[in-house]
């Protein structure tokens, strides 16, 4: 396996060197909606700990990514009205991984929706911004 | 959300009601072969706590079931010489979850290797028993 690189995008993210839809942090992790989602809603949960993936991950730091995706799974039922959740973590690109600092998808579903394919389109920044509002209400309700 | 139904084919496993390709167990978690794999060395890892899915578990039954993932991960690379590994969990009918209680899916990938469609094709018992008896080896190593 390749070492973590310090460069990916998600640990720009992290620096604060990069933006993004933040719906929730911790001590420990980092949330915040994915910009190409595969519904609305989507959320990526990250430990701020430098991992590439569940290879590399130490079993707590994991841990702590379940305990966020856990927190957004909730709220986003709430948020979205959504009847189910998708959660992915995808290791090595032969896993599915694109982007090289560990992350889990949480992905609100809906009765006889399907997935969007990965990365098919960029979502309006508005939509967005809008979703995550939603989101950030529902964590604190 | 429906209340947990004990009756459940996981639940049956879990009290020795039915059998399973076991791999692993702790205090917390077991984990099995799933005899419908997506790629060979699909395993599962559920929580003894009876809890449908995301939207019922603790917290900390959930963080439970992710470090069981993580075991099962690493040694399912060596076991299986993966390139790559794909975690799943899903809750609800519309987040893809047919058995209904919680389980996270692990699933050794290789370069170029499609997953199969869920539920294509039950493997040969002989099949699954090498491969966990490869996987416990591991586990142990």
């Amino acid at each position: 396996m390749t070492a973590y690189d310090p460069d990916n995008i998600f640990a720009k993210i992290l620096r604060g060197e990069f933006p993004c839809y933040k719906v929730y942090e911790n001590d420990h992790v980092l949330a915040f909606l994915d910009i190409m989602p595969r519904a609305p809603g989507h959320t990526l949960v990250l430990p701020k700990a430098a991992a590439r993936n569940i290879l590399d991950i130490s079993a707590e730091d994991f841990a702590d990514v379940a305990r966020g995706a856990h927190t957004i799974a909730r709220a986003a039922k709430t948020a979205f009205d959504a009847d189910g959740i998708t959660v992915q973590q995808f290791s090595e690109a032969a896993g599915g991984q694109v982007v090289f600092h560990l992350h889990m998808h949480v992905i609100p579903r809906h009765d006889g929706v399907a997935l969007l394919p990965p990365a098919s389109r960029k979502e309006d920044a508005a939509v967005l911004e809008a979703q995550a509002k939603k989101l950030i209400a529902a964590l604190q309700g």
